[in-house]
């Protein structure tokens, strides 16, 4: 193991690979709940994918396993490494490689943030839609999972934007594919697989991305009901209106206490329609003209009244923008309250209703509490889940995932499956299908040295 | 051989079984030019996922080859079958089986064709909105060739609205990918791997598809231009403009002229400007309201003005949708002018430019014509090769495709490789990637049965 580390070393520097006490716990984990740190044999930082195709190489010839790892924000394990592995850290990787404004494009490679990202694509104009609300995370991270967020609704999610990938075979083959090019029939679309493959089958070094114009107005709605089911069953309705709108959350009563509680946000509703609310809909329009904003509201705002809302507030810009930032924050409230896990079931949209009486039930057969909210208008659901037994909260668990599954659903939105969900994942997916997936895994990765043990075993 | 005719005909019924006299010549071939007609062994009428998984079956026990065929409408020879081989068609599968209004979503059948889908989505005010332009298409071709046209530059291509897929792999087993869901982060993505697979991977036998609401009014604008090369040039400035046009059409002045006369459209232009144009660009705008509507109009037709436009018309309504329909048919104009080929190039959309000029120099090289039309606003040129002799025209092809190759494009934008181009692509294509598509294809199809001979060999 010692050799590994040197010629790991002679590959990307001696400063660039860290062990023993130089190694950060911060390596040992991501932002998932229920998974167990784990220290990695050393982490290596390469500069270029010339360097990552030297490392894989290296790894898979000596059966060492490497965990690609972003900003280490995933909500699901998938980049904890397992003992006597590498982790494979792209933070040096931060090049934006261009902000291409007639194309609407943007290279960079997989290290750069999110954040980073949309400050080089405003200062054109330009805005990455793809939102997933953590800004801290990478690219790179967010092609392995797929990243989803509030914005989803309007835009699609990270696969709808990637349009060419540079990517490392774990036996060193450094492959492109796509390119500023916003559709191709020309071959097997390679970039399409690794998106959403969690690092396990490939270690992404670049990323092309759509951009869109930026649109400058925007109003944000909120509307009381008196229960989740109903709030939740308005959703079909605002989005055949056809106003397309920039977001539609939902959030349940106590995760609204939380997180204005938290982020200090005063919410302007009178006192007693707060506490009557047992749930609230979040919905955010963009438009291009002021105008066509206060149509949309207008529209917009009938359609929720119509369909059970107690009242429907149109937020002050500054209040609006300060809601969107704390449902953002969402998971460090359920963090901050203890939560013991926070899963992302997705579901067809207009079964919503029918998921939130089964999370009721599930909630009072095992006398947990499971608040949440969510993106309403994607039918996906973030649970938080209390409940400090293990045995418990993973019957619990199956009870939801079974429960989504009954209506048409998979367990996964957008967080992934990782090293958290894998249990559940492969008691519930067809085995024809995982035998197919491990089919494909090995013509990517024939020693499987990448990230195993994230998605199944 | 005639065990495997007997075999079929106790899965499907002899009558659904087509060989010897039977056996129309439709189905030696598809809309591809330049592909040689092959009448396979028989045909297979499969009315279900059961029946294909038994054919299928049988198929790789005795090494068949076989050829799955939706409506034959392709345009790389992708259906052709190889001699011997099984051509399984769908034209039976043609249930649709939901409408889901609250969803947005349909559940079809493989063979149903988009005239089908979109009529009764229309009855519910919804449509599906991928318009590759041939309407007899089916659902399951579509699915192969991840088929775009006029309408991808808003709403994207096939690849973006398929949110499922009901598919049979070669040794028989029948799997489910997605749902109704809008995203999903649960596994290695199946269905976009299949997706513009043009039949090698598995026989789609069911899709899920998105679903769009209507919008009511419509805009059609065409301008004119002195020069090809300013016409495209012209384009990102209109897309930049966050109007979201439905259509950016490029069409040269013989394809105008082909066009129009084939289809008897007045384009109400005056005669001297449709004598100096060389080239227009056609705009077609889509929105909610009528306000909205001419807002838009103004937008992009000032925008095309400053651009370089000769002059800016907007079509009467029924013109405008003429003109649509004309264009739809540019592939039959073509072939009514005896080009001896079709091809679909996309390079990134601000290259366009610098692309024309490289045709312009190709077509005077080898003294051939090379009109063409196509989605500006993707980047995605069709030319019309007039080069009746096959080895001078695979040079032409040549230099086309690798012009493109030099400005960051890909030999297909949406037609396929089929078995048209596969010589390019294999010649043009990086051979580790070829490599990993190969062992992709064992993963999925072990004995190598599903489309020999297509996309590779």
């Amino acid at each position: 193991m010692e050799n590994v580390i040197a010629e790991l070393s002679e590959i990307v520097g001696p400063e660039h690979v860290l062990s023993g006490a130089d190694l950060s716990d911060d390596y040992s984990h991501d932002e998932a709940l229920s998974v167990e740190h784990q220290k990695p044999l050393c982490v290596v930082r390469p500069a270029a994918a010339e360097q990552v195709s030297r490392i894989l190489r290296l790894c898979t010839d000596k059966r060492v396993p490497v965990t690609p790892r972003g900003s280490g924000t995933g909500l699901s394990g998938a980049c904890v490494p397992v003992p006597g592995g590498v982790v494979m850290s792209f933070e040096r990787m931060k090049r934006i490689l261009e902000i291409d404004t007639e194309n609407h494009i943007a290279v960079v490679e997989a290290g750069v943030t999110l954040d980073e990202l949309n400050t080089a694509a405003a200062a054109k104009g330009l805005v990455y839609p793809v939102f997933p609300g953590e800004n801290s995370a990478s690219l790179g991270g967010n092609v392995a999972t797929n990243a989803g967020g509030m914005r989803a609704v309007k835009y699609g999610v990270t696969r709808q934007h990637v349009v060419g990938l540079e990517a490392v075979l774990a036996t060193g083959e450094v492959i492109r594919t796509g390119g500023k090019l916003v559709k191709t029939s020309t071959g097997y679309d390679l970039a399409q697989l690794i998106i959403g493959s969690e690092g396990t089958l490939a270690a992404v070094t670049q990323v092309i991305v759509k951009l869109v114009p930026l649109l400058e107005h925007r109003a944000t709605l909120l509307a009381p009901y008196k229960s989740l089911v109903e709030a939740v069953r308005a959703v079909p309705q605002v989005l055949v209106t056809g106003v397309g709108p920039l977001m539609v959350e939902y959030l349940d009563q106590f995760t609204m206490m939380a997180i204005t509680a938290q982020s200090g946000v005063d919410l302007g509703i009178p006192a007693n329609v707060q506490s009557d609310a047992q749930a609230y809909l979040l919905v955010v329009l963009e438009a291009r003209t002021a105008a066509r904003i206060d149509e949309d509201v207008e529209l917009a705002g009938r359609m929720l009244s119509e369909r059970g809302a107690m009242d429907v507030y149109v937020l002050p810009s500054n209040a609006g923008t300060k809601m969107v930032e704390a449902r953002e924050k969402a998971f460090w409230s359920a963090k901050a309250a203890q939560a013991s896990d926070v899963i992302d079931i997705v579901v067809p949209r207009a079964s919503l209703p029918a998921y939130m009486e089964r999370v009721k039930e599930i909630s009072m057969r095992h006398a947990a509490m499971i608040p949440g909210c969510g993106h309403a208008g994607d039918g996906n659901v973030h649970l938080a889940v209390f409940e400090q037994d293990p045995d418990k909260r993973s019957r619990i668990l199956r009870d939801l995932y079974d429960s989504g599954r009954a209506l048409g659903g998979v367990i996964s939105g957008e967080h992934g499956i990782g090293t958290a969900k894998k249990k559940y994942f492969m008691a519930l997916e067809d085995p024809a299908k995982i035998a197919l997936m491990r089919r494909l895994k090995s013509a990517f990765d024939p020693a499987g040295i990448l990230n195993p043990g994230t998605v199944f075993d």
